[in-house]
C-alpha cells in the first residue's frame, strides 16, 4: 500500500542517483531497486528528476495593507505553491503595535487553518520591542515558532530601532531562535521619499530612485555588525545588491554566523522595469526594488559560491488593476509586493541549471535543503531520504511554457515575468505521501496542508544531525 | 548474497538517515528497513556513522628525493590511508625533465600496480612545459588522468613560469581537466633562503622565516589571475594563510571558478614548531610551512563557509632518523614533507566535527564528496547512494586514543600529532562491497586496490549530474 | 617695528626652508633673507624649526557634566594649549534639548569671552533636531560657525537618529558646512553597559568592554554611507581602530568625501591601562576607548598613507579625585573623557616625526594645515605664508622632558601620558604677531585671543585658493 | 639684479599665497611684498599663478626603436616640456643585454648632453640581472641616478623575472635608491598576444585585447608583495587601471611603502579609440593600454584621495606615418608609445583643477613636488621657496586653445589629445633664474639645461627636511 517511483532520478542537496523510490504512509521507505510490495501503486517516472518538495521560506499570504488585503490569501497562495513545486511555505504572522506575539500568531493561525495545500509555518514579526515581548519570544519557540523578523525599514510603521534588533539577537541565542532582518535603512527612504514628492516626483520610478543601493548595503553591515556584537546567528532577507551580498561575504570571511535569501526577481529582472512611461512600473514596486544587470552577475557569483543560502519569493500581491493603482498619483502609496511563489522553482531551474549557473544539487540546496535547514524542518523536510516526508517533486524536464498571468494559478491580475520561458516543470507532486498535483494538475479540494512546528535553532555549534 | 550494515545512520554531504544500507557486488543496492535478502550477511553497527569513503586527493608514496624516496610507498601508505578510513588516494605522477608525460605515467603506474588497498589514481605534474606535452595533455585525459599540477614554487626544480602556467590553463579547457597549482613564489623563496643560509642560519626554522605568508598570497593572486584570464578553472593546493585564502574569497565573489585544499597540519598545528632549541623542528618541515594561530582561524573559517572545499594531507612522509636528518647543518636540505593520510579522517572528526567548526555533512564534504566531484569519481565515489561504490566507512563515534608514531600504520618514525588525541575512528572499512578493514584491524595481504580512470572536468558550466 | 626670526627652518605642510621669517603687525610680512627693517626686534631661532601655530580642533572646556564641569575651562584650557604650541582651538558649542542654536551659542560665547590665549571658534553640537535647527544653520554659518557636530553615541541624551544625521548633511551642502560625526553605535553601547552592570560588573574596563571595536566600525560605515547618500562631505572625529578607518579608505577609494581625526591616545595607548587591579584605569575612560595595539599600527599607517587627515586631542578633562572617581562603584558613572591639548604637538614630533613615521611636512599637515583647510581657516590659520596670521611657534628639537601631571599647565590632577618622554618642545609661540610664549614660559595675563569666524565650507569642488 | 614677479600667486603644494616673488641668480631670494632692489627687472604677473617648474618623471626621448628612434630627441622633447611649463624631465637610460649600467648611462648622456632645454636627469632601466649590476647599482647612485626601474613586460626583451625585481628590490635600501616597475605581466601578454595573431586578428584593437586589465592587476599585486618582502619601496610607473591602484591603496593601508603614477591619457582617454574601422587606433598603441571609464573615475578619485603621487606622461613618440605603421599588418608591430609631455600641465590643470576634482595644491604636488621628493630633487625642485632653483612658470589661467598636432612643439606628426581644448597654460617659464619662454614663445637656441644629480632615496624613514 506505498508509491513506488520508478526509473526517475533522485537529486538531493549531494546526490544524483538513479534509483527507485518507495512512499508508505507519509515518509520515504526506501531507496533501490526492485521496492514495490504487494499492493504498491507503481508510478513510471522516467525522463524526470525526483526533487525534495520546494520550501519557500518568505511569503506573505492574505496580508492587510490598508483597506484591503493581498490579492492571495493561503488557500490560493498554496494552491499556486505545490502547482509549482513548492510543498512547504514559511509566511509572516506580524505583531501589531501594542499586541502581544500570543495574538498574533493566533490570528495568523486563524488565517491560514484548513485552507492550505502546501505544509505551512510562521516566522513572528516583530514590530514593537518591550520586555514582555522579549520574554515572549520563548513561548513563541514552545508553539513550534522558531523564527524572528525585524524590520529596519517602514519608517513609523514596522521599523526596529538598533536596540530591539540587537535585544531580539541577543534573546534568539537563549531560547534557540534565528532571527531574521529586512535590510534597508528607513530613515534614508523615508527622507528620499520626502524629498521626491516634494519635488513633485510622483512615478513609479521614483520608488526605485529613493532606495539605492547604498540602503541596503549600510543596513547589512549594520546588520551584520549588530550580530556579531550579540553573538548571534543572523539571517537576511531578500538581498538584492551586490554591495549587500560583499557585506555579507565579508563577515563570514571573518567568522559570523550570517545567513542570506535572494529572490527570483532580483536575479532576473532589472530597474529598467521602472522606466515605462505609464504606470506598468507598480507591478515592480517592492522593497527592495528591482537593481542592475551588475548585481544580477553577483547575485549568480553568491548563488554559486555558496553566500547566499535561499531562494525565496517574497510574494506579496497585489492586483495592478485596484491594488496597486492607489499610488497611481504618488508612488509612495502603491502596495509594495509582486507575485511569485508559483514560478520559482521553474525559473530557478530554467536560468540557473539549464545555464550551467549552478548544479542540479545547488539547485535542490537553494529551494529546499537549506531552508529546512535553517528553519528547523530538517530533514523531515528538505531531502529525500529514507525517514523523511515525503514530499516530493516530480520533475519534467521536457515540459516548457510562457509564463502569463492568464495561465498562473497565482490569484493575481498580472506576473512580473510575463511572456518568460520556464523550462521544467513540476509533473506530479506529493505532499507527506499524497499526491496533490497529477500531470501539472491540483487536486482540487485537497486542503490538507498542516502547520509545521519548526524545531529550535541552535546554531552551527549544534552538529545537524539529529533525529 | 550481500551484505546489510543495520541500524546505522548514513551521513552524506547532505543527508543524515537513520536507516538500514544494503551492498550487493561492489556497489550500493538499497537504503531502507528489512532489505535483507536469503544468504546476506547481516552486520549490527548500531550507534555508528556510515560514511562515504575518504578520498585524499594529495599523497607523495614512494616519491624519489634525492639519493632514497619517502618512508611510504602505495603499499604503506595506502594500507595506512584505509586502516584510517580513506579507501580513495589520488597521487602525483612528476614528469622528469626532458620526460613525456605518458613515460611519466608507466613508471608511477609500476609503483602503484598490485600494491593498493586503496583505490587510486593520479594527477600528472609537469615540470617541463612545451609543446608536445602541451599536446599531450589529452593522451592523459583519455587515460584517465584528468588533472594536473604545476609548481610555482621550487626554482630551477619544479618551478614552472607563468608562460606554462597560462598554457596549461588554456589547454585544461579544451581537455577537459582541471589543473592546480602549489602556489608559493619559488624566486623568492630561493632568494631568502640563500640570504639565510649567507648568514649562517641554518636551523630548521629558517625554513619557515623564508617562506613568509606573502610568499603564499602573492602566488594564489597570481594563479587566480591567470586561470580569470584564461578562463579556466583552478584548484589550489594546500592552502596555509589567511592571507591566501582572502585571494581565493575574492577570486569567487568576481565569478572565478577557483577551488582550494587545505591539510589538518594547517588547521591543527603552528610555526612554535620550529622554535625548539633542537633538530625537532624538521618534523615540520613541509612547504609551505605551518602558520599563525590567526591563520588556523582563518582556514576553520574558510572550511565553514565553504571558500575551502576540501581536506587533504600531502602525506609526504621522510623518517626523522636518516632521512629528515640529511638537513642537519642546513635547512635546505631538509626532505619536504610529513606523513598524515592515516590521521585525516579522525582530526577533522575530532577537531572540526566535535568542536562544532563544522556539521558532520560539510565533514563528509570536506573529505570525500568535493574531492570526488573535482576529480571525475562522483558519483561512483563520494558519496553513500544506490549505484555507487560501496566503499563504507563505519565509523565508531567512540573509540578515543592518542595518536602516536608507535601505534600508527604509517611506515615512518614519528608523526606530527604525537600525543594529540582523537576521538571517532573507523571501525570497520569497505572498499566496493569487500571489508578490508575490521574491528580497525587491516585485513593484510588485500591489495585489491584499482587504478580509477577519473571522468574529464568541464568546469561548472557542466550539469554535475551525469552518471 | 616688526619682528625677524633669522636663522630658523620654517616648515609648512609641503616645505623645508632654512630662511628668515619677518613679521609686522599681526601677519608674516616676508621670507628672505636679509630682512630686517629699522626698529626691528631680532631673534635668532638658530637650530629650531619654525612652524605654523597648531590648532586643535576638538577640545571641550567648559563642558557642565551634572553636577561639576570640566576642570578645564577656556582659560587653562588655551593656556595649556599655547604652552604646548597650538594656537588655535575649536570647541563645541552644544545644544540642550529645547534650545535653539542660537542660544547655545550666546552661551559658549560667554563661557569664552576674554579669557582665552589662543584663538578660538566654535562647532556646534546638535543634539535635538527638528526643522527650526535646519533653518538655524544658515545662521550659524553666517555667525562663522561652519561645522556642526552629531552624536550616533551617548543614547538618549546627545545621540541623534540617522533621520536627524542625513537631514544635518543634506542641509550642510546648502549653508557651507561641514558636518562631524561622533561614531560608535550608542544603542548598542547601552545595551552592553547595561549587561555589565546587570552582572555586577563595575570596574572600570567594563567601560572599555561595553564598547568593542564593531562598535565604531558599524558607526562608521553607517556615517560614510548616510554621507554618500546625501552627497555630502563628512568628517570623522576622533578615529580609534584600524576596522574603523578601513571604512574611510574604502569610502575614498570610491569617491567619497570624507575626512578623519585621530588623537595622540589611540596612537600612543591601548587598552592594557584598564587592566589594573586600582581604580586608575578611569584615568582612561574616554569614548572611543583605549584600543589593541594592531590599531595604533591601523592609525600609524593611516596617518603616513593621507587617510587620517587630522591629530585633534578631544581634550576633556576631569579630576581623578573628586570627578572621575564618582564612578568608583559604577564605571557607567566615571564622566568620559581625558586631558591633552598641552602634549598633542609634542607627542606626535616625538613618535610621528623622530621615529620616521611621518615626515615634518605631514607633521604640520596633520597638526594645523589640513584643520585650517576643513574648518575654513586657511589660508589664515595653517601655514607660515606672506598675508597669514603670524602664529608662529619656534620649535626647539633639542629639548626633552618627562611629561608629568606635575609639571603640566593643564588645570587637572593627572596626565595619561605621566612619565611618557617628550623631545622636542615650543621655545617661543606668536599669536598673531604678538609673544605668548617666550623660553617655554607663557606671558601671563595675557589674554588676547579672538573668535573667529570661519568661512563656509564647499566641499572640494571649491578651488582650495581664494583668500 | 634679480627679477621681481609682481602681483601673483604663488602656489605650491601647501599654500596659495599672494605676495611678490625675488629671483635672484639661480634661486628664490625672497617672498614678500616691496621686495625690489636697485637694477631689479620687474614683471607684473597680475592675475597669473607662480607654479614650480612642473616635473615630468617619466619620458623617452632618443629611444631607439629597431630601425628608427623616437620621433622626439632630448632636443625637441625637452622643447615642447618647458613650452607647456615643465622645466625637468627624468629619463630612462636602458642598459642593453650584456652592457654594464655605467655604459648605458654614458650612452644617455651623449643623448642629451648640451641639447637639453630643461633640467634632466636619468633612471636607470635594468633589462640584465646579474651579480655586477648589483654592484654597479652602488655606482649609479654615486653618479645622482638614484632610481632603477625593471620592466614585469616585453617578455624575452626586457622583461625581469622575479628573482631580478626582488633582489634590484633588496639592493636599493643599501645603495638609496627607488625602484620603479612597468606593472603587466608579460608571459600573458605574449601568450595573448600571439593567440590573437594566430586567429587573424591584426587590427591595433587587438594590442588593448590582449592586455586586459588583469594583466596589470595582477602585476602590481605581485609588485607590491615583492617589494613587501624585499622591505623595500615601490613606485609604479603609468597605472592605468582601478582595480591595479586598488592593489596600491591595500598595501599602503598595511603599511607597505608604495607610491604611484598615471598619466593623463588614462586620465581623459578610453578604449573606444580603438574602435576605429581604419589604422588610426594605433595612434594610441601604448603599454598598458587605454582603459574604460570606469578606471578613469577611480584614477581621479586616486588622485584625489592621495593613493596616486604623480601624473607624468611616458612621452614616447612615433610618427603615425612611417613609424606607427609599421604594423599595419601586425598589431604586435606598431611602436609602443605616444606623445604628452607638452600638454601635461595643461591637461591635470584643465581636467583636473577646473573641474574641481583636485584643488591647486593637489595640482602642483601631482606634477612636480612629488615626484622632486622622490626622486631625489626636493627642495631644490619642487617647490616655490627661498633657496630653491628658481624654476618658476607663470600660469596664464585666461589663455585657452585645442590642442593640436598643427600647433606643437613637439617634433610628432599627431597627438593623442587632437581637438581636446585646454585652458589655463604657460606664459612665462624660469629655468633656474633664466627666462626661457615669453609669453609662449620659446627662447630658440637656449640649450642650458643641467644634468641634475640626484639625492640618495632612503624611504619615509628619512626626515624629509635636509638640504
Amino acid at each position: 500500500m506505498g508509491t513506488v517511483l520508478k526509473n526517475g532520478t533522485i537529486i538531493t542537496a549531494a546526490d544524483c542517483c538513479q534509483a527507485d523510490l518507495r512512499l508508505e504512509g507519509e515518509t520515504v521507505a526506501a531507496i533501490g531497486r526492485g521496492l514495490e510490495q504487494a499492493g504498491d501503486r507503481v508510478l513510471n517516472v522516467d525522463g524526470c528528476y525526483l526533487l525534495p518538495g520546494g520550501i519557500d521560506p518568505h511569503t506573505h499570504f492574505d496580508l492587510p495593507a490598508g483597506e484591503f488585503s493581498t490579492a492571495d490569501d493561503f488557500a490560493s497562495g498554496t494552491a499556486a505553491a505545490v502547482v509549482g513545486g513548492t510543498t512547504t511555505i514559511i509566511d509572516f504572522a506580524t505583531q501589531n503595535k501594542g499586541e502581544t506575539l500570543t495574538g498574533a500568531l493566533a490570528d495568523w493561525h486563524a488565517k491560514a487553518a484548513a485552507k492550505c495545500c502546501a505544509d505551512y509555518g510562521f516566522h513572528m514579526a516583530i514590530t514593537d520591542w518591550h520586555p514582555a515581548v522579549r520574554r515572549e519570544m520563548a513561548d513563541m519557540v514552545a508553539s513550534g515558532v522558531t523564527s524572528f523578523k525585524l524590520y529596519m525599514a517602514y519608517k513609523n510603521v514596522l521599523q526596529a530601532d538598533d536596540s530591539a534588533i540587537f535585544g531580539a539577537l541577543k534573546r534568539s541565542r537563549e531560547v534557540g531562535a534565528l532571527v531574521s532582518l529586512h535590510c534597508e535603512n528607513g530613515d534614508v527612504v523615508a527622507a528620499l521619499v520626502q524629498e521626491a514628492l516634494d519635488q513633485g516626483h510622483t512615478a513609479p520610478r521614483y520608488h526605485s530612485l529613493s532606495r539605492p543601493a547604498a540602503v541596503e548595503r549600510e543596513a547589512v553591515s549594520r546588520a551584520v555588525a549588530l550580530a556579531e556584537m550579540a553573538g548571534a546567528a543572523l539571517y537576511v532577507v531578500h538581498l538584492s545588491t551586490g554591495a549587500g551580498l560583499a557585506e555579507v561575504a565579508a563577515a563570514r570571511s571573518r567568522g559570523v554566523e550570517v545567513y542570506a535569501e535572494t529572490c527570483p526577481q532580483y536575479l532576473l529582472l532589472d530597474d529598467s522595469a521602472y522606466l515605462t512611461e505609464d504606470f506598468s512600473g507598480a507591478k515592480y514596486v517592492m522593497s527592495p526594488p528591482l537593481r542592475k544587470r551588475e548585481d544580477q552577475t553577483a547575485l549568480w557569483n553568491g548563488l554559486r559560491a555558496g553566500t547566499l543560502d535561499t531562494v525565496a519569493t517574497d510574494h506579496c500581491s497585489f492586483n495592478y488593476s485596484g491594488q496597486k493603482d492607489r499610488g497611481y498619483y504618488d508612488f509612495s502609496k502603491i502596495p509594495n509586493g509582486a507575485p511569485g511563489v508559483e514560478h520559482r522553482m521553474g525559473l530557478l531551474y530554467t536560468y540557473g541549471v539549464l545555464t550551467g549557473r549552478i548544479s542540479l544539487n545547488q539547485y535542490v540546496a537553494l529551494t529546499s535543503t537549506n531552508a529546512a535547514r535553517l528553519f528547523g524542518l530538517f530533514p523531515r523536510k528538505g531531502t529525500i531520504a529514507v525517514g523523511s516526508d515525503a514530499d516530493i517533486v516530480v520533475w519534467d524536464p521536457q515540459r516548457s511554457f510562457g509564463i502569463t498571468a492568464a495561465g498562473q494559478t497565482q490569484r493575481v491580475d498580472y506576473t512580473p515575468y510575463e511572456g518568460i520561458r520556464q523550462t521544467g516543470a513540476a509533473r506530479h507532486v506529493f505532499l507527506r505521501g499524497r499526491q496533490i498535483v497529477e500531470n501539472g494538475k491540483l487536486a482540487e479540494n485537497d486542503r490538507t496542508g498542516q502547520f509545521l512546528r519548526r524545531k529550535p535553532f541552535w546554531g552551527r555549534g549544534e552538529r545537524i544531525c539529529s533525529q
